[in-house]
């Protein structure tokens, strides 16, 4: 088969800072997922993409040409408007599990398809799985019908859609180029384009423990991915919030199920409520529904209601009482004060290491395992206080979790306390959207 | 085997513009060939490379770190000084043929480890492989016995030189990362310091028919191998050479091997006499070798005398006559005048697709073909005088051998006639070198 264009011709243009055409963004895409463009040769046009960057109609190309490779979703049948959100990954960042039947109870089906973790955030998935009973993998037919049924699911995506983002992300993750704009925001939405969402809420993560350390990154970042939604036509904002110390009290899988619930019962922390209605809010508003108030459904029930159908529905038990870690460790306070740090990269990465979280795609990851903080930033502590509790499977991992706590902030330390400091600031830093 | 990097790490600190420590250097070429990093990490590396640089330090190591993956040959034992010359490759450039004896009549002894040509210029071993019964492989013993017998080699390189580089360049060929001074000049000197040189020449190619187009990138190129040289106690020198027409009047393997015969009997083109001439004093100066005039050596033919050894030490018959192709056809003067352009590139392309040159490492070459130049640049025409002839084995080559003449010069064509202009300028644009 005689091919269109030649690869080198195609990474050079890009090298030298040229635009790439349509019919050359098209063809690399398409031929790499082939295999006709080798490995090799799509981690030197990453590397030249990071490099040299891509505008804004390349970045859309790109887009479409990775959700042609695969199939694409379509809720256009359905009675109510779908609404998604995706967030880009923090330490305790459980809202998809209140969020998804909050929004499904005011009106709004969630059609949320999400991943696994990897690294020092946790994922969805795996949070849910620490339900007994709970299945991620859905065809397309069930999660449609349960649309129908209950408003709202969370399932595995699909091997389906858009197979070369699949393929170009493992390859970027070994090729030191993940942390290219155009390529993150073309994966990101790629995904949720090919989803068939009719709206989309990005929770772009800001701080020490989110992807973007720097908020004029996440910025461009959110930008790039709402003029990639509003060229898709998909109604699509972005929040760019916090991530500077963790969400909650809870790190860790069923961890989080447990505060997930407590949101749910109208109770839970203050930051993990406050940011599950916000999100609601810019989900039902960018579909159009604004004479329901999230914060209502909160406290009446209904979301706790959608909540249990949406767990019975993928075979899970929504009484289950979560798994209870075997070893137990607990970190106290060294003086009297106010908690004025609480990392969220240190604890993250504490959680990660007790269990909570994979090196490696195929490692598992343990249930039980993850940090609670009994006292969280802004909060005064007495000398011998306990701080938070370090919850694993495996004894032999709190040495290493206990060092990340050391180490953290260039080794000055997750916890800090003093005398008198700020509190908790405010988690939504800026909002980012076509319209309002 | 626990490996003493991550190779993301690496990429990492290139991509983002950092200096690689000796120890990363050391380590990524070892584990490249080792195949520990993979092809796509090492070609993301290579694009890093190019887009951010290395200082001085970093290509000295990186040329060390690949010396090392191989043998190093040692011509310490020689009772002479030993030198070497290398071109970047160029159209017509046989220099090779007469340089090398002419320089070992002088008393210093040229142990030259030569390639074969990929794309629009032509290979040493091809030229010389027109010559039946001329081998190309030599053991390394064999090689030392030459040098002490005849005092010139030229031969393949074995595989044991530098593995490293092979590899890698065979990478930067399909990966658009060919273009990277630091990697260009590691690859030629990682190369020219294994095989034992005392004193290397560089003849560094500027203009069309070139690598480098640019005198200020041919300049960086042939200071960045000076200081490689020199780091590694090679006396080492680069002339800045003209590339814009060809070198003489033939081009093709069989065709170059008849004028470099024609030099070594005293006459020749007087460009590629007087190259000739110039790169032989700047070896025999860096061998400390004042007291020998190369022009006499070339006029009273001892240079003729020490070829005429050289080839038949290599199995070759010093009388042979270079075979004639059975197809030719002729290029004519449209108008009286001066020829103001005879494009390098035009007619390097219009040899290779005649079948003087390959387009895959694994293509055969074809000793009979080329182009042979009867008028060159600033020489009197009339209308309807033979220009050129057009060699080949297969006819069916003429078509697009032709149109290459045509489409050169962004389609002004390969030749220009005028009725006045320059002639040739000078062949020597700059010499950089450590000493006079």
């Amino acid at each position: 088969m005689t091919e269109a264009f030649d690869a080198v011709d195609v990474i050079v243009t890009k090298r030298d800072g040229g635009r790439l055409s349509a019919e050359q963004i098209d063809w690399v895409v398409d031929a790499y997922t082939r295999g006709v463009v080798a490995d090799e040769q799509m981690s030197s046009l990453a590397m030249a993409i990071l490099q040299r960057g891509m505008d804004r109609a390349e970045i859309a190309r790109w887009t479409k040409a990775m959700i042609a490779t695969g199939e694409r979703l379509d809720y256009s049948g359905l009675d109510r408007p779908t609404a998604d959100k995706h967030s880009t990954g923090g330490v305790g960042d459980k809202i998809t599990l209140p969020l998804a039947p909050l929004v499904a109870a005011c009106g709004v089906a969630v059609p949320q398809l999400s991943g696994r973790g990897l690294g020092h955030t946790g994922g969805t998935l795996d949070k849910l799985e620490s339900i007994p009973g709970w299945r991620a993998s859905l065809t397309n037919d069930q999660m449609y019908a349960q649309l129908r049924s209950v408003g709202a699911v969370i399932c595995a995506a699909g091997t389906g859609l858009a197979p070369a983002d699949k393929k170009l992300y493992a390859l970027r993750d070994v090729t030191g180029t993940v942390e290219a704009i155009p390529l993150i925001a073309s994966s990101i939405m790629s995904k949720k384009i090919a989803e068939g969402t009719g709206v989309l809420v990005l929770d772009v993560k800001v701080g020490s423990g989110a992807f973007m350390k720097d908020i004029d990154m996440a910025r461009e970042l959110a930008r790039t991915m709402v003029e990639l939604g509003a060229d898709a036509g998909v109604v699509t904002s972005a929040l760019l919030t916090d991530m500077s110390t963790p969400l909650g009290r809870a790190v860790g899988n069923g961890l989080e199920v447990t505060e997930s619930v407590e949101v749910l019962a109208g109770g839970g922390p203050a930051d993990v409520v406050e940011l599950t209605i916000m999100l609601a809010r810019e989900m039902l508003a960018g579909a159009g529904v604004t004479d329901v108030d999230p914060a209502e459904a909160l406290a009446d029930g209904r979301a706790m209601d959608a909540w249990r159908r949406m767990i019975s529905a993928q075979g899970g038990d929504p009484d289950a009482v979560m798994p209870v870690a075997p070893h137990i460790e607990e970190v106290r306070a060294e003086a009297d004060g106010v908690i004025t740090r609480m990392d969220a990269m240190g604890v993250g990465v504490a959680a990660w290491r007790l269990g909570a979280g994979r090196a490696r795609k195929e490692d598992p990851v343990q249930a039980s395992a993850g940090v609670f903080l009994h006292k969280t930033l802004g909060e005064t502590v007495r000398k011998g206080d306990v701080i938070m509790t370090l919850n694993t499977e495996t004894p032999e991992r709190f040495a290493r979790a206990k060092q990340a706590l050391v180490d953290a902030c260039g080794g000055t330390g997750a916890v800090e306390i003093a005398s008198s400091g700020a509190a908790r600031g405010p988690i939504v830093l800026d909002r980012i959207g076509t319209a309002t």
